[in-house]
């Protein structure tokens, strides 16, 4: 083979024989990050104010999780590699904290531990994509890491939407008439973000049914169950699990706010042993063995993070999201571009429809976000970003200082781009427009 | 479409259109566990003896490396999400731990913090994967992550010999035989597991003229940089990026004696902006966004960790190291079916070569190592594992006095296995036999 010289060639003149694989830049286009780098690009952030919502005032960790981590590094026992499954310990941690009300109980060989729920929807991705021709159910608005990894895995998405007018239930009809016989599953975020919605036994009971009648499991994305604060209690999917298959998939990461720390876990609720016998179980171990273990550090403290944290932290938090809510709802009065359809009652956001017929100079979401963290150095999400133009995901999970600041702020930039009540007046038509959902 | 009804058929009787993706298996069946598993899937293990060697009397992590994770847990400036290339601080404490002697010096953005080297191993086999044909050249003997990662990713893999009668150095003459336009990198362990060797700043040298002949990179892993104990100095492959591209990989399992903790990193030793220029540095980047980040507790203990532990540790450590090679070495004289053709300098292993011509019973390593665990409950990594047929590795990295009861072990084995003298002298032209490889 004919190659490179040692000496004569500048090392820019060499034939270099490699290339980055670029097939991956698809998949990495859809992450909420590179929306972000994009929002921030051309900012001039010279508004003179903080960015919001900082991460200081975000509701703080519980005391117990901390100790648990610092007694397991202490202990000198989680030094060594764990088992690629999962640590016995942490299985059975996660076993004890999922069992509850669930008719079929599960055991230490029904879940997996991973780096949090983001690696749980790698590992699922990656154990579905055995037929090229796989497609998979995806709601909108939803969680943009699910798009990217099914880019990654080459598993078409297919969208159904959650309906804002029935409390963002799934339209089954519509998710009945997108499948087709190669769809795999179905994906389900309950407590629901960005909605805040949490769905009603009777609703994960049709789901489960129609399910059934498509041959399709349930990935129920159950990250929320502890930040739920309405009057409507959270039901775990695999109530459902003798209907049709389900995984559930959870973390510690919102109900003990410590997203970084990573760790989570993936639950094969399958009483009926379907799970099992088409494979699926298999390719996750398979996969478990080639995909990064999450640190022993943090499977040996699990137990304790899940067992110690006393019921009154979960409370006063759920308290706190209470009044945000209500102070939200009430401040978004003063900003009549936003308007907020159904009051949250689970997770840490206010997800509000934005009208741009109010405002002056605004395109899109996407525009009015990218706007407001120059002038106001405010970060919204804008809702493209999920999947649904012309809305926004406000973060209200902070002290109530500071949230009052994001409203005053949002407060002004209203003000400078409203649009006068006149020019309001002749475009009413368009004010009840319904959102217009991104492809 | 047809589906399945919701009362008159039974969950077995159902249409299920999923099934675990099995290409995965293939990948999964090189990794070691699934080997260890084979291994100990018929034992009855009925010795009455604890399995050695004992994950409780094996090196111990440095104090100061736990009290960095507890001071990182109580900081609370560990708990939300870290940016996909790892934290700052964390960057740039690898950056000066790296940066030593390197002619050209590192900045923070050449490094990306990943969840030990397993996870650096994945992001680049996926980073290098862009073309269909792409292949790889890996040592034989070799670490089968490497192996298993290039399946998953559809990367071909060829193999070159280290050459025991010469210290273990690569055999650049076939290295050079065997790669061609499809060629895009070759790996180096350098400290060398299973081997022992470190390699000469000559023969790097002669690496890095190599890999620019053939216009590929070189992705060196060096793992074990902390656990060197010979008279040879670890020289950093980074050290020669003026020839060709280095990337470097590393992480605090090896030196710190904690891979459960999972903490790595990857280094872009790329003077001449070959990596950039050709897309790598961006595949790296997208895949990062795709992939699972490392605990933000232990990115944030990461500059505590290298930084405060001291030489004194590492001293200890390898003395007691140096030692252990000495015991191992004169036991080894009672077990004449094994032979250490090179004193190890660096990892905690002793590589030995299995003639089985002096065993009654035994087929090769495998059954070697399967047996051995069977009758003594002492596990010892068959050669097959790592590529090379009837070889052996034993883990030597223990207290002095288990040290002596692995030796115990194995000369209790061989006594009873061995065939007679007689029986030796007939086979006596088998006993010199070169070691095969595995293809």
């Amino acid at each position: 083979m004919a190659g490179n010289s040692s000496d004569d060639c500048n090392a820019n003149e060499c034939v270099w024989r490699f290339k980055g694989n670029d097939a991956m830049s698809d998949a990495a286009a859809v992450t909420l990050r590179k929306l972000f780098f994009e929002m921030f690009k051309n900012g001039n952030l010279n508004s003179g104010k903080t960015i919001l919502p900082s991460v200081t005032h975000s509701f703080k960790p519980s005391p117990q999780a901390e100790e648990a981590i610092v007694a397991a590094v202490r202990s000198g026992t989680a030094n060594s590699y764990a088992p690629s499954p999962g640590t016995f310990n942490a299985r059975r941690a996660v076993v004890d904290y999922l069992n509850g009300e669930l008719p079929t109980k599960l055991s230490p060989e029904h879940v997996y531990i991973t780096g949090g729920c983001n690696q749980a929807i790698e590992i699922l991705m990656d154990s579905l994509s055995g037929n090229p021709a796989a497609n998979i159910l995806l709601p909108r608005p939803g969680y943009p890491h699910y798009d990217a990894r099914a880019v990654y895995s080459h598993v078409e998405v297919r969208k159904y939407d959650l309906l804002p007018e029935r409390d963002f239930e799934i339209d089954l009809n519509e998710l009945e008439a997108i499948a087709d016989e190669n769809t795999v599953a179905m994906i389900l975020i309950n407590p629901n973000n960005p909605c805040g919605n949490v769905y009603s036994y009777d609703h994960l009971n049709k789901v489960a049914e129609m399910a059934r009648k498509l041959g399709i499991m349930v990935i129920s994305d159950e990250v929320y169950d502890h930040v739920v604060f309405g009057d409507r209690p959270f039901v775990p999917m695999g109530m459902f699990a003798s209907i049709a298959p389900v995984i559930t998939l959870g973390s510690i990461s919102k109900g003990w706010v410590v997203p970084g720390w990573r760790i989570g876990w993936i639950a094969m609720n399958d009483s009926i042993g379907i799970l099992k016998h088409t494979g699926v179980v298999q390719a996750i171990e398979d996969c478990l063995e080639l995909t990064p273990q999450p640190s022993f550090i943090l499977q040996e403290a699990l137990r304790d993070i899940l067992e110690k944290t006393p019921k009154e932290y979960f409370d006063k938090k759920n308290k706190a999201m209470r009044r945000n809510v209500e102070i939200s709802c009430e401040r978004l009065k003063d900003i009549p571009c936003l308007s907020c359809l159904k009051k949250p009652e689970s997770c840490s956001y206010i997800w509000v429809k934005l009208d741009t017929s109010q405002l002056d100079d605004i395109k899109n979401d996407f525009d009015f976000c990218t706007k407001l963290v120059n002038e106001e150095s405010l970060v919204l999400l804008p809702g493209v970003a999920l999947g649904a133009k012309n809305w926004v995901r406000i973060s209200i999970g902070t002290e109530e200082s500071e949230l009052e600041e994001i409203f005053e702020r949002l407060k002004g930039f209203h003000a400078r781009h409203a649009i006068s009540k006149q020019a309001i007046e002749v475009n009413s038509h368009t004010i009840n427009q319904k959102f217009v959902s991104v492809t």
